[in-house]
């Protein structure tokens, strides 16, 4: 998860992020449209050959990102952000905006494994303190990586 | 699309139904519970090697056909029928309860392109006074194949 | 519950349908939007002195039935359709396009009671034939608000 | 908005918060429950002669607060944080839990206008950086009333 608005670094990342959340055998699941992070993580996810789930916020097939190979067409506007969330085995989420912490929070709310990529001290305070559920807070791809497979080992997801 | 409640006879032609969908390559998109007519779909899609997506109405992952590859877990009840019908880009009804009613008028009312297989003459007759839009009423598997890749090949969906 | 594209006799009938219903005290429920049916009953039942809750398909408030007192913005598109019925003691529908038709199969899906008022044969079978529930089919406004009456005296919403 | 869990102090201040609202002449809007922040708000406003809406997460009438007059069933779940604030011209959010955190952050993404109640610094820090626009954070009642006459003065809802 993360926002429309993303810097040319964050685009990069996110495109790496996707990539190796493909190489492990993930289904990699976005708001699927063609801006920003999810966009960016779609397309290195199919790039490194995997399959993709996007939950689109519109009713009809417009802006859907290129890497998106299952777009599921809402039309519920950003009420979909809490499909995003149950949809999701665990949720990263990476450049934070108003819709990112609305899929955070719902998140912990529905009790999913949280990852925050990346997030400064705020925001890492802040979310720790919104539930009694710890949120995972790591600097790199291959933490996050080891923390989803650690996760999934546990089988708590 | 079709219901929970479904006789044996028509649980094997949907199993059919589905076989005959995965064979020409197309993904297959029910409502994703364990019961019914979607059930025996993605059972059958599955059997054929089909790629499969599940619309729950739930916000856990209970009730699954084991024939889903993707659930969706929306949490939304049966406002997810909604969603149903926008991501698909042809609506195929069989087994006509009230959840799959909704479901046909609510894709004549987003105008995607709806094939009734076996309905009796007075839900043809409903349907076909509903909208401006034609619906297809037929009586077996082949010629509902057939017409989904006249669509298709019309590129209207 | 009624349709955008109305006759000016249908547009008559919701007005005093609307007026009917305030005059008994209970609150209206409709689509809210400025046109069809569901303007006219609301514009009605404001001319009575009612109160009236308007579930918008939009996340902005445009488009509003000037007769609306409290809108409710869902931005869910036709999705809003199922809290339309959810919220209501009694459905009424009248006039029946594809919206309205999901509405009526949503109601009976969720055991709403429903009155249909003015269908035709083929719709009446139709619905009839959907559920082991009746669906009640009058042909004027004063049967329409003695039999809401009666549910009402029999508890059953 | 409010979280479901609330000490004894917080639930005080809600109830004068609802009265408050209730006595400028304003409808209030909650998520309804019969718990909670959102549960002592209504009770205010219903005890001032206000009138309340209601949106619950539920497709059934149950667990309700017995000061909502008007209760909006959307069968959506926690998705339906999305209607509580796009239903909302002002959004007044106090006692955070990560139900109201996501209000909060669809809030902004809505552009509606947001008031936080008492909120700590971290959290104002959080909000305050999430996106252009300018959260209110305030910590007495009578300053939340001035805030919302002067949002209602200046049109921008």
């Amino acid at each position: 998860m993360g926002p429309a608005d993303a810097s040319a670094v964050q685009v990069e990342t996110a495109y790496a992020l996707g990539q190796a959340i493909a190489r492990e055998g993930w289904i990699l699941l976005t708001g699927g449209r063609n801006v920003g992070i999810m966009d960016a993580a779609c397309r290195g996810a199919k790039a490194a050959g995997g399959l993709t789930v996007g939950i689109l916020p519109t009713a009809t097939p417009r802006n859907i990102s290129s890497g998106v190979d299952i777009p599921i067409l809402t039309g519920l506007g950003n009420a979909r952000n809490n499909l995003n969330v149950l949809s999701s085995q665990v949720v990263v989420a990476y450049g934070l905006g108003p819709g990112t912490a609305s899929e955070v929070a719902l998140a912990l709310k529905s009790k999913r494994p949280v990852i925050l990529l990346g997030a400064d001290a705020t925001t890492q305070k802040f979310f720790q303190g919104l539930s009694g559920q710890t949120v995972v807070c790591l600097d790199d791809i291959e933490s996050v990586i080891q923390q989803i497979q650690t996760i999934v080992h546990l089988g708590s997801c």
